[in-house]
């Protein structure tokens, strides 16, 4: 695996350092590089108990992300996925602690716990006043094994920084954090392992695999199953928390574990809702990228059982990026379609004049198919002549429906016409060109102008000009030209046409892709098929 | 690959159902599943100009991400990579414009340019305003092929976004949403094409290879060449962004293509700084997933001249979670090390008896190194002995440095003393308890009172009590039965280790990893450890 970074040794420092220089002076960190990582607010002023967390790297955004008002006040980053020496969190603690006190929320590892926990005996011969609460949500490992601090302690580090944030005392602090960490609870399930910048890819799930109970550092789950859907990876998770739930109602975190899509969170933010513990699930956060285990294609469900307190310090709005913030969680909202999408009716009327010219153009249009096609086949793939002639075919037998009479209303039905029986973008261009000009025409323009203003807009949309080796090369001259006479337009649509054959570089249309020595010699159908129509309604 | 989903033919509406059931109500869509996948603002009542934008999926979290206040009004999902049709383009335009008219900002690609279109001149028909912008940032491609929209749309639907909140006319909204896409300039890279649900990978880049000038949908860049390192990645985009720089000073909107880690792209705001244009960049936007190729292990920057009005328009505070927001891009704010790092120093002092105790239990782990190291073996890594023979050697030796006269600083001292001399997590929680208990001590405590709540300390950091067969078993009697005497003490010590041979389950410490048949019938040489200085003390 290749990854975005310079020297392995670097990586965490100038990962803290990419996210300091974009805070926009929010964050800042202590001058201990290379060894003591310590990222904290800016506006700090110890005036309130400090929250202090951190652990390894690779959880990102946890922690710095979560550094800021009403979450946490410093962290402290380790190695990837290693736990930060004692020096550096006694560091933290140190530089943010003022008479409030502080409290350290640490994730259950071995190597977190007893660092963070020999930094707490230290800074306290400083006379601080420094608590410390475990997290240890995962419910996946099975007793006794202590459990491990997860995503879950995202729960815990908002509850008490809103404690804090709100003026809360160290002793309320403590009391909501331990409130957090005692309730709260995590499951994580993932497809792949994560890749380590600078190590081999463990491959222990192999494909098609989902390995439940994950960890957040690639360490294995307690088993793996074949996957088979969003769904049923869901009612694993489901299953897990269902004899766990003793309270009436949750909220969920849904923690992407950062190489899933947004797309597949949003499918799983789905099956959560519609899981049969969906109705008990009030509030959501996310679903977001939390806390990280780098690249690995996984997530983790988060639960927590509401209360008044905590619902209101969870909802406590947040200047966070990282925190998605707590939402209620209920049925998608649904609005009635507008009107205006079934097809326009139009009052058939008659013209013999206009019928005659529109028949002309479509039987041209038919006896040139072959040629067309062969024309288009040495440059594109050969269909121009037939998608035309089909189109025309469509026409011609619809034609007594259609409104000859009035010149407005004929553009709108030929553009529904040719949008229905025309294939590939040529048909659409034509429906853009006789919309603009039945839009135009019924604003009370000449039918003469209101053809030039459909040809605006077609160009607009297809960024082609005159130039361009397309139907524009043929159709604008002779447009122009048609202010004089048919005749005159006819002429223009030729010449038109037919330099089409000397155009080396075209910067739009599929022309655009093709080398000149392919274009050069060829006229382009599009616009041989317009002068060919203009030739006919001359005769 | 494997992927979160479900039936492939319903990922897209899935997803959308998951966003607008986790987006508390500030979300709705129209009634149009299947086919017509429209998101819109829940509180829009169109008294605004309505700002419209879409595209393919699977570029979450674009559009549906971006879609409220100051943003977009509403979206129109196609499938993945594909263009929505013309028909639900248009329902989303009918849904939500109002006399304010709408603007549709489209990402240049011929299905979108078309489909949006032909969609406008429809809606046209019904009397309404309809204005479009196509967004053209990729400078990747040579010219003379038109330019991709990719991620600097982003830039187009905030200045055009806040335009319209601001109550500006269409006119204005235009204006402004032109001079952005007029501006705008975007180069993507990526380490890996991206993974469609359901299609199998195409496998183009190889490991190792970077292709540069990447697009949005896995389509071929311009070229691939060897990949180094995140600054030599950086410095491709610098070199093509560098010629085109005509303005004082930008903001780079820093764009993950989906797959690459938070850590990575921290890096890379970290090389964008410290680029050759890095002075010139002013703000920043992100770094952050905004839009995307499903899971494309890449990245890329988009720059935009600042002016004062877009300034201000950027900056403007949003209450969506997928837009990071513009902040000043600069050097790291870096405090000062706090004071209280160094090891502490103690003030020597003399105490014969408290001194010969130190030495026998010192001369007794000493002798007992072999013995405790081979009752290690029996289930750990056998250097228990050993480490604590270091720790004791070192001990002695810095003897006279010691304030034996002061037990609370003697406590401290030996707490550092071990810290720094004794391996492994034993020597942190050695370290913990005698900072504990010398902590107590220094507010006035009895030593026998200091000892016990060192211990506690030591517990809840270990989350080791008696039974779990660790060094707790022989230290928390011993302490207890301190209070009456030490021979009582010793008693108690050494009957606690010997029933360690008995446990057969733990909930901490190692032993929680070793199973029943491997624990009986073995004494834990922490527990021993313990009871043989408790015996020596006697003596």
């Amino acid at each position: 695996m290749f990854h975005f970074v310079n020297a392995k040794e670097n990586i965490v420092q100038e990962a803290i350092d990419g996210i300091l220089s974009a805070s926009g002076g929010r964050l800042s960190r202590l001058d201990g590089y290379p060894f003591i990582r310590v990222v904290m607010r800016a506006d700090w002023d110890k005036s309130k108990v400090a929250i202090i967390s951190g652990g390894g790297s690779g959880h990102e955004p946890a922690h710095v992300g979560f550094v800021g008002e009403g979450m946490l006040t410093a962290t402290v980053c380790g190695d990837i996925f290693a736990s930060p020496s004692v020096d550096a969190i006694l560091a933290a603690i140190l530089a943010v602690t003022g008479k409030a006190g502080c409290l350290l929320i640490v994730k259950s590892y071995t190597g977190d716990r007893l660092n963070f926990g020999l930094a707490a005996e230290r800074a306290r011969t400083f006379g601080l006043s420094v608590e410390m609460v475990f997290v240890e949500d995962d419910i996946s490992l099975p007793e006794p094994q202590a459990a491990r601090g997860i995503a879950g302690t995202l729960i815990v580090h908002k509850i008490a920084g809103e404690v804090s944030e709100a003026g809360g005392t160290l002793e309320n602090v403590v009391v909501a954090a331990t409130r957090a960490a005692t309730n709260v609870m995590t499951i994580g399930m993932s497809l792949d392992t994560c890749s380590v910048p600078g190590s081999e890819k463990e491959q222990r799930i192999a494909p098609g695999k989902i390995e439940l109970g994950l960890g957040i550092h690639g360490e294995p789950g307690v088993g793996q199953v074949t996957f088979e859907s969003a769904r049923r990876a869901m009612s694993y998770a489901v299953d897990a928390f269902k004899p766990r739930m003793r309270s009436e109602t949750y909220v969920a975190l849904l923690n992407n574990l950062g190489g899933s899509t947004a797309l597949e969170m949003s499918v799983l933010a789905r099956e959560l809702l519609v899981s049969s513990i969906g109705s008990r699930l009030s509030h959501i956060i996310g679903p977001s990228a939390m806390m990280t285990a780098l690249d690995m294609k996984g997530f983790s469900i988060t639960l927590y059982p509401l209360n008044i307190d905590d619902e209101l310090l969870l909802s406590e709005p947040s200047p966070l990026n990282s925190w998605p913030g707590m939402r209620t969680l209920g049925e998608p909202s649904v609005m009635p379609m507008p009107h205006g999408l079934t097809p326009l009716k139009f009052t058939p009327s008659s013209n013999p004049s206009v019928e005659g010219l529109i028949k002309r153009c479509c039987d041209t249009l038919i006896a040139a198919e072959s040629e067309l096609n062969a024309l288009d086949a040495k440059t594109g793939d050969g269909d121009t002549g037939s998608t035309l002639a089909v189109a025309a075919r469509a026409l011609l037998s619809n034609l007594e429906n259609m409104p000859l009479g009035d010149s407005a209303q004929l553009f709108l039905a030929l553009a529904q016409e040719l949008n229905q029986s025309m294939g590939g973008s040529s048909g659409v261009l034509l429906a853009i060109f006789f919309s603009g000009a039945g839009d135009s025409a019924s604003k009370g323009h000449d039918f003469k102008v209101a053809l030039r203003e459909g040809l605006i807009k077609m160009k607009k949309v297809s960024g082609a000009n005159v130039g361009d080796c397309t139907m524009v090369d043929a159709l604008e001259p002779a447009l122009n030209a048609l202010k004089t006479s048919l005749s005159d337009a006819a002429t223009a649509a030729r010449k038109g046409a037919d330099q089409t054959k000397n155009i080396t570089k075209a910067n739009a249309g599929r022309a655009s892709y093709v080398s000149a020595d392919q274009l050069i010699g060829n006229t382009d159908p599009g616009a041989e098929a317009v002068a060919r129509v203009f030739e006919v309604l001359v005769e």
